[in-house]
């Protein structure tokens, strides 16, 4: 099938498409920079030029939009929330009106746990309510895949991702802590408390729900607007994973504990029973996880 | 105190002015077109001309921001959802950022009913479900404005609008069935199967919420991000209004029922006890509203 991903060079994006390559799918990535997958076409460009995007959408005659471009950093959309807006909102309208416009079949979304603010538990039938600019980003997009679906009969699920992390992923708490103790082992600088819990997903397992999901609406068993929780089935603490990667490395640093971040969700853990009644399994938790993720930054 | 009012040419908004002038505010109006209060000074303009909206904040140093305008017609929206967009969300970005970068004290905001989509009854607490584009552009900025409420310390405040109508408004099913009587009394088209129940708020009744709301906050009795329904106590069937004015007008048209039409909410009944907690009584019960009104286009 012909499919398109938006921010396919990035973290999550890059590993999708090879997922989708390997799958036999011609696929093609919207993207600020090209991307490694020698079997992927590359459009160098920005969502908010509307005119490269009609003009590849015209082109390629897409099936199917994995749309996951976005400015991710949430401390950075306090900085600038206008600056965020525009690539997460305005982007997304303007891919959600080449698919509406070019009646593609297929459109998925990558959303984010940041929706649903500091609520703790979080299943899909719950009020959104963002306390970051990023989150109302990702929120105000979900409350418009709701009316196209209704008012255009598309077919759109958004997957409201929690932390995801692994290979080729170059922030976050995990690859932060890494590097903080690649240089010094003997103490390790902790925003916050270190008591902020929350779930984190592994790379895989997230692909993963990605192609199942798609692999449903293509069934017909998925149709519609849905949305679902990606999120692992336990919480772990910053301080957890503290632990968790001092233990994998060996190392036994004394915790300086430090200001977290405007904007941060402190505690949430994802509801992920409606995606595992569609047959997705996690298949790191977050220990193994970690685990994988540190032996390949070590490697590299 | 020195007071914007956007939107305030427009039929809510115009009356908003009268009000504020009345109390002795200092009022201003960014619409696109002139208004007709003689002690209000117009600034005329788009939201999406930022070095406008930009100049204006600065010359006039205003305290409070009341933000109604927008594209209103939920119609127009399913046919031209971006051009909504645009004026309703991005037009509402450009507004926010101009009070959070001139730390405008007191923030108030006109959504819509139609956030909640095809929930019947709803409360404040209740997800956000919008299936028209106009719905989900409304939902969108009420998702924003808890976002900047929360990361910029903002005093917001949200009115989540019934169906509001009165000398002024020029559209809606009242307006419509009262011109379409005057052409021809002996037959009414009526739009859907006139079942359709919906809730009526009379225009001086949604100023009252305004004004109360705003001097809530004046006072700090409401402070931070807050939203309160607007709507009647009762829900009247289009039958009902179709009834009723045919009544007051002295008319007994035959029914005549044709294909509604897409994005409507057809039942709807918001829970206004919050309001009502601060101190909001509705004068204008729906039948006493629609007299007035009939009253205003029968002399216009």
């Amino acid at each position: 099938m012909k499919i398109l991903v938006t921010g396919g060079s990035g973290f999550i994006g890059s590993h999708l498409v090879n997922a989708l390559v390997d799958k036999n799918h011609r696929v093609s990535v919207i993207d600020l920079k090209k991307g490694e997958n020698k079997k992927v076409k590359y459009f160098v460009g920005d969502l908010l030029d509307k005119k490269f995007l009609e003009e590849v959408f015209k082109k390629e005659k897409f099936k199917a939009v994995f749309h996951l471009a976005a400015k991710t950093s949430v401390s950075e959309s306090v900085k600038n929330p206008y600056d965020n807006f525009e690539s997460n909102v305005v982007g997304s309208l303007n891919i959600l009106e080449e698919c509406r416009k070019n009646k593609i079949k297929y459109v998925l979304f990558a959303s984010s746990s940041t929706v649903y603010g500091n609520r703790g538990y979080c299943r899909e039938k719950d009020k959104l309510f963002p306390v970051s600019p990023y989150g109302a980003s990702k929120g105000s997009v979900d409350l418009y895949l709701n009316s196209y679906a209704n008012m255009y009969n598309m077919n759109i699920s958004s997957l409201i991702l929690a932390n995801i992390y692994g290979p080729g992923n170059e922030k976050g708490v995990i690859y932060d802590f890494y590097n903080k103790l690649k240089k010094n082992q003997k103490e390790l600088e902790i925003l916050g408390d270190g008591n902020q819990s929350k779930s984190y997903v592994y790379i895989d397992d997230c692909v993963k729900a990605f192609i199942l999901v798609f692999y449903k609406m293509v069934e017909g068993e998925v149709s519609g607007c849905n949305y679902f929780n990606v999120g692992s089935d336990e919480q772990m603490s910053v301080k957890g994973i503290a632990k968790t990667i001092s233990k994998i490395l060996g190392v036994n640093p004394v915790y300086k504990f430090t200001e977290t971040w405007k904007g941060d969700v402190t505690n949430f853990l994802l509801d992920n029973s409606k995606l595992k009644r569609l047959g997705w399994r996690i298949e790191n938790n977050t220990e193994k996880g970690i685990e994988k993720y540190l032996m390949y930054l070590i490697k590299n």
